[in-house]
């Protein structure tokens, strides 16, 4: 018996590198998109080589997003820039309650990049967008000279359509509002940390890179009257709640002692003197519900697989700030940083 | 009177540069979006603030497209990046048959790059959207260090809504069909060549760049049965047809003589040595319509501001050819290049 990775016919000559000409409109970068990206995505939308999709949802109301991701290094515990890229937009419309269904995947590819990574990077695109039933359905590449990129930018677009029954945005965010994280923070981020520092830690750091739709859909589902939802990504935990905070003009108060933040990231985080509270997540959302339905949000993220906990509330003064009551019983701002603890975590 | 240029508020400190920090999640990025992104895109969905934009085209088909731009350098004579990833998405969604309604903005800045610039570059996509009543409804900004990247790269996705009654695609083509390009080909890769070289010529280049939407509408209320359309872009009109001629497995013959050049495009290419039918157009796209509909496309497309004329047709052998006829009468085969005679040309 094969193993399954050896079946596929092997895509491109080995240890071959992407050259300008790739990224060309000619004849090496069609067979580049032939090789590489049609033997991993295989929607037929994508065969009909034309410049564009045709979507047919048979409707409703649809969600649209986009992300870049510029992550150095582009593989690290836990996924690739590949996967992070089709996790990232799936989870931006998932955060809008709608369920991920069309994307998009244009590449910046600095010549020189192995064409073994990039077809790594495609396969496992492919294998998250296949996940949740995701389909890719357009793209484009260019490629830049050496020294004008590093090895793989990608950018996705998403569409979806929206099921949730009642807009799902900061400003329906009301005093009362339980604040719900779905799980521990700071995974990603340490993740990554690690690999660029070329750390090893008793306990392994991997990243938390997830689908977050089959949560959103579960809670959805259990009829919480949910108010915003917001992944948790560049800036981590603080800064999604300081933007929702603002944009509600509300106050968010957090209790330190409730975030759930695994020792190993922990241990990462204090060795670098970085607070987990602002490391990005890529698999964690915070949900604002109002306390009667808590209980019941709470049910069925556990029941999707998540670890959800309630970390603090929504307050109605003072009007766009996050509270923090510390482990030491203090309460102190928690504020927006100017710049990133780490550059390129997305 | 105030010029209408200096009513607007001063957006950003004059000679600021991007940072690492306006790429990070932080204030300085939210600083970046408000001041450069909000300032120049005004669509309600943006200000939001929420991870992506919902959309609600009270339905039918919808059509998806994205595209990257890493043309050097960011500015030439005729546009520049901005509006050049405007008109590069919508007329992917208008070579679809689809009106162009929603579009993606998604930025990698290198960490250097001048605030000025960035502003103009976003003035510059918010005038080309408006245009064609085209809504930025979604976007993102990442940054690279300085030596990763080169200036601004952009990639938008669009969604368009599917006007065409019957569909277009490569695979509609038929031999018989008429083969009409929408004007003189090769202005857009030829302005940016001169603007690279630091070239005068006597009458100005200047990039084509502009949407085909309104001829595209004009010629689907003509009511021509259109085939096929396709933009003149990466590679230029001698690409296209091959992309056309290899996926409907037929043959495009084309007259030489009768593809419009105009004379500086003309002599810019003699002086490099460059084939003016590789060049790349930004506003310029070849339709494959029926004969009998031949006389009625053109009428339409001459109406809406195109100077339209037939350049060939298509024959059913041999397969995935294109036949160039010269202008000293010899018949060659017209083959896609391998790579881009101008390579980071949009």
């Amino acid at each position: 018996m094969k193993e399954p990775g050896l079946t596929c016919p092997v895509p491109h000559e080995p240890g071959g590198t992407v050259t300008l000409a790739h990224g060309s409109g000619g004849r090496l970068m069609h067979r580049l998109i032939r090789d590489i990206f049609l033997a991993a995505f295989p929607d037929p939308a994508l065969r009909e080589a034309h410049d564009g999709a045709i979507l047919d949802p048979s409707q409703d109301r649809l969600a649209f997003t986009t992300d870049s991701f510029v992550i150095r290094p582009i593989f690290f515990p836990g996924g690739d820039i590949g996967s992070l890229a089709v996790h990232g937009t799936a989870n931006d419309l998932a955060m809008c309650g709608a369920q991920p269904l069309y994307l998009s995947c244009g590449c910046i590819l600095e010549e020189g990049l192995s064409l073994e990574a990039l077809a790594t990077v495609a396969r496992s695109m492919a294998a998250a967008a296949a996940e949740i039933g995701l389909r890719i359905v357009t793209g484009d590449t260019k490629v830049v000279e050496r020294g004008k990129g590093d090895g793989i930018y990608l950018n996705t677009a998403g569409v979806g359509r929206v099921i949730a029954a009642q807009p799902i945005r900061p400003d329906r965010v009301r005093p009362g509002d339980a604040v719900i994280v779905s799980g521990d923070v700071g995974a990603h981020g340490a993740a990554v940390l690690s690999v660029r520092e070329g750390l090893k830690f008793e306990t392994e750091l991997k990243s938390d890179a997830c689908h977050l739709w089959p949560q959103v859909r579960a809670l959805l589902e259990s009829e919480a009257d949910v108010h915003c939802l917001r992944d948790l990504t560049r800036g981590g935990l603080a800064t999604a709640l300081n933007e929702i905070a603002q944009t509600a003009g509300l106050c968010v108060r957090a209790d330190e002692s409730s975030i759930p933040v695994r020792p190993a990231v922990a241990g990462a985080c204090e060795m670098f003197g970085l607070d987990p509270l602002y490391m990005a997540c890529e698999g964690r959302f915070a949900a604002f519900v109002p306390q009667h339905d808590c209980e019941r949000a709470l049910a069925a993220l556990q029941d999707a697989g998540a670890a959800p906990v309630v970390i603090g509330e929504v307050l109605a003064e003072p009007r766009g700030e996050v509270r923090l009551t510390t482990r030491i019983g203090v309460e102190r701002a928690l504020d927006m940083l100017s710049g990133e603890q780490l550059p390129r975590i997305c």
